[in-house]
């Protein structure tokens, strides 16, 4: 009998992967543990878990075998790690991997909101270049002044490929890094307040919940713009809105909302802001390598080997 | 009688500062001059210049008294800098003050390119993203290789930043630059053999007229992306649109185009191609000191000091 469980909406190279190493049982998300009988539920020691949906202590009980829950991605807010650790239960990540392409999407994603690039491409092809001849003048990025939320991995990629533009690099972290041409602030309003761009780069998770508060968004000002790649949950998302709809705020480049991918219909009606579908590490490179990472972890544990990531 | 001849399209706020500063007298191109009385055309001393038409030796001819034509932009192309130095006329441009906004444009075309930006935010736009779940996988950026034709001064600012994206850096240009990390090419077909991205950060005219040639173009092969930020001449763009309808490269990402604003229609039928209508310098604060370095060029040379950006 099997003793994987993979649940999420795999491709099908990540599903050629898991079946050639583990040969799992496959569920579209978690909701489907319970429709399993319960000898294949007690023969489950590992879980390959993708997505969103929660993954805790309803799923746990029906799992009494399990000894590790292998996410596939850096941030496992879905996992209730919390639960996991009170019953020993291992919990793993894919941290590193997919730094670069998340640093990568953040920085252009910086650049078209502030070169109004994605609304200057539809006016050269809706003929108005020809038409009209110059297109407006925007907004100097490089030299600007940036905020970093959360100097992490994704937030040192984030920082260190801004450096090369130039940019006055601040950041807010629970504690100071050793960075000395960057400046640390202690409080994210402090942050808000001393940049033009502030990029959210934190860990989801009830700890983080609305980190970027009305508070933080109202500080940007009106020229500032919020960058989030991160989680929907790290911004207060109707303040944020708010704050886009009133021109309280310059703009926004999102890559993550609320209720994705189902995201609020406001976000649609502005013009000031870049909307991405959560692809920061949607690359087939590194979701190549999330998936090995993953499946070595869970390789790892029935190995009775050290996991390679472990969160727990 | 004024002494200042401006032609081109100026903003309001470029017509502010040259009526303080020099008082001239407008002409929206340079067809214009020939419609100014002789008594007018004789009193110019110098020539404050605007745009991409061709200003040449029928020009000069109606401007017997001219001593120097101050372009704005680091592009002189337009301008027949031959002509001028056979007849003593100075040329100016303004070099430097808008390379990192020039960088800052080709960076964040090359990811929106290869990470598939445009399409992606179309697509979460128009409800695919809340009815078909994730978008599909795209292409990984940094850690890459890519070439860079021309390493003058914004070649450099392009390669600097990408430096930090850790890419394996490659470059043509006429002699090896003191750059140890990065690979000399002293032919083109070299570097786009040995690159997937190719960014073309060539000076225009003449003598760069279709240097990445369709054999150039071909090197780059089905993974590879050509992006240009440097004139619409400097590609064989026939070549380039065979290329991209054909698949037998992956994309491309073109700020300039030949006969811009009114592109070749075939452009917009790709949707492999990120289309941007020819702003690289096109930022409030930049414009603002091109126009400065353009006015004291003029004043530099109507005070009998030397231009500050010299051109012949």
């Amino acid at each position: 009998m099997t003793h994987t469980l993979a649940i999420g909406p795999y491709n099908d190279d990540e599903k050629q992967g898991l079946t050639r190493e583990l040969s799992p049982i496959y569920l579209d998300g978690p909701a489907g543990v319970a429709d399993l009988d319960a000898a294949r539920r007690d023969a489950i020691k590992a879980v390959a878990y993708k997505g969103h949906h929660a993954f805790g202590a309803t799923e746990m009980d029906l799992l009494p075998n399990v000894g590790v829950v292998a996410n596939y991605g850096v941030g496992y807010d879905a996992i209730d790690v919390k639960e996991a650790s009170v019953r020993g239960i291992k919990v793993s990540n894919t941290p590193g991997v997919l730094n670069d392409d998340v640093a990568d999407l953040a920085v252009a994603m910086l650049i078209m909101q502030g070169r109004e690039m994605e609304h200057a491409s539809a006016w050269a092809r809706s003929g108005k270049w020809a038409e009209q001849g110059e297109y407006r003048l925007n907004r100097k990025v490089s030299g600007g002044r940036v905020g970093i939320v959360g100097l992490g991995r994704i937030g040192r990629e984030i920082a260190d490929r801004l450096a090369a533009f130039k940019m006055d690099i601040h950041y807010w972290s629970r504690s100071e890094k050793d960075t000395p041409d960057w400046t640390h602030h202690s409080d994210p309003v402090s942050l808000a307040n001393a940049v033009d761009y502030l990029i959210v780069a934190l860990v989801g998770g009830s700890d983080t919940e609305q980190f970027v508060s009305k508070e933080v968004i109202a500080a940007l000002g009106s020229r500032g713009v919020l960058v989030n790649i991160s989680r929907g949950s790290t911004v207060d998302e109707g303040a944020l809105l708010d704050a886009l709809e009133s021109g309280a705020i310059a703009g926004a480049a999102l890559d993550v909302f609320l209720n994705e991918p189902k995201i609020d219909p406001r976000f649609y009606a502005l013009d000031n802001v870049v909307i991405q579908p959560h692809q920061g590490s949607g690359t087939v490179e590194t979701r190549a390598a999330m998936a090995k990472l993953q499946r070595d972890n869970v390789l790892a544990f029935l190995g009775a080997k050290d996991l390679l990531t472990p969160v727990n």
